[in-house]
């Protein structure tokens, strides 16, 4: 066996291509990539990482056979996971991130003058250093004196930051792995506890399709601590089923009132007032799904 | 070779498991259902016909090996290519629909009481007889007189009607195999010609991320023809990357001035006043990609 073959959900095909199959249990689906080329591979101490170049989808970040991010659409995820707890806030100071260690939604928030401090938490110091040489030019983060980067586990990070952050964004992956910590009960209670009186936080919350779970339980669990919980929907290429669900939970402001002349100085590739809004809107099933847990 | 793997698209992994596989070239991946039950196969004069139970998706209906609907999330397209252009025009009484042969559509329109007549144009006979056997029960279309099903060439039954109808759903399938021609320029001047003055059309127009000239010369044909065109933008986890397009051309009414109470008195899974109008709402790079052709 090769090593290309050791790979987690890599396979090779009758001639000899590399494929990334990435399937998905609850949905009895696999995704699979023709992979033009396999920059990199490498086993850290916490998964597997690799970083592959592909035709469809561009340069892409793969943990544990399951891809991450891609240069070709890798804008979604990370305006939508950053602009709308930033804007939904009038205006934050501190801003933390657990999980991103890409940092794709860290160099979005870079783009708001009035942030002061980005704070990035990230428990694999493996997957910082392959993005920074091979995914995302370092410069973005050396040169801005307002970024740091983090490298623990976020769970024991957030316990023992109480009452600092305006804005925290959960960029959690899937509820196995590293992340699964991520999904208890206890730790929505710390992420309410290290946010200020005023602050919000956003949370990946799963496929609405095939993942209804995660999504029902991370609303569950934010209701019973903050007084606005709401759920938005984007589209992301990359993700299998495409339909994906985030959850921004709120001490104070709506970000339906949001002040969305913010996002009109921004270059963004995907988000507008428009989107930030229409994002909120939920199909009949979905409301239902949430409704009834 | 067996039967079951002579079906295109079809493969069998190393324990004997079904599979459908669908590649998409332009995208360079493949979305894969692992297949419980192979109900029907067969080859019609048009194409290839196949119906599969799969636990993720439900039972599914498969032309050339690609995943056409689902009983698991069918609603989504069935009930976002229908409302949408029906509920745009104040009061259709004449609506037909060009493909669709599964009737998918036809049974969301069948839910709108002004509307006195239905005629599904369906290329394929026989996708019509396995679908009311195996997909959806026929009691639909035998005790509702408004419904009739026409089975010819969309492309030649649409140049036969000139100014009839109220809606025009054009329910069609990947610019390939028998709907090919039904993405040719002349094909819009025969839609245009056959609404009334007032009429509006809607087409599928594939996904803004993986197959975007589709989208472009839709819109570009359809401008030269219509003074209302509107994009609208559909997640369809059946579908690969998710994300899809229709685009709705109007002579008269724009579907942002809709009386959207219409939408109130159905019984939808998916579609609310709220979603119709952000399904208008696009992100830059789709606005972009729409205003450069």
């Amino acid at each position: 066996m090769t090593e290309e073959n050791s790979l987690r959900r890599y396979k090779k095909d009758d001639d000899g291509v590399l494929w990334i199959s990435n399937y998905v249990a609850k949905a009895r689906s696999k995704t699979e990539y023709k992979v033009q080329r396999l920059l990199h591979h490498e086993h850290s101490p916490f998964q597997e990482i690799s970083i592959v170049d592909t035709k469809g989808f561009g340069r892409m970040l793969v943990l544990d056979g399951t891809p991450q991010i891609s240069t070709g659409e890798g804008f979604i995820y990370n305006e939508m996971i950053s602009h709308i707890p930033i804007v939904t806030h009038p205006d934050p100071k501190k801003v933390a991130m657990i999980g991103g260690g890409d940092c794709g939604p860290a160099r979005e928030a870079m783009k708001y003058a009035g942030i002061e401090q980005i704070d990035v938490v990230e428990i694999d110091q493996r997957v910082t250093e392959v993005c920074r040489t091979l995914l995302t030019p370092s410069s973005f983060y050396d040169n801005d004196p307002r970024f740091q980067m983090i490298h623990e586990d976020g769970l024991n990070w957030i316990q023992k930051n109480k009452g600092n952050y305006d804005v925290l964004i959960i960029d959690r992956s899937d509820p196995v792995g590293p992340a699964a910590k991520l999904f208890k009960p206890d730790f929505y209670q710390y992420v309410y506890d290290c946010l200020t009186n005023e602050g919000v936080a956003v949370f990946q919350s799963g496929s609405p399709f095939y993942n209804t779970s995660t999504l029902q339980k991370t609303v569950h669990n934010l209701k019973e601590l903050f007084p606005i919980v709401r759920t938005y929907l984007v589209t992301i290429p990359l993700f299998p089923c495409g339909i994906w669900s985030f959850t921004l939970a709120s001490k104070k402001w709506d970000p339906l009132q949001a002040d969305l002349t913010k996002l009109l100085d921004q270059e963004a590739q995907y988000i507008n007032p428009e989107i930030f809004l229409s994002s909120f809107v939920l199909p009949n099933y979905v409301k239902k799904m949430i409704e009834t847990k």
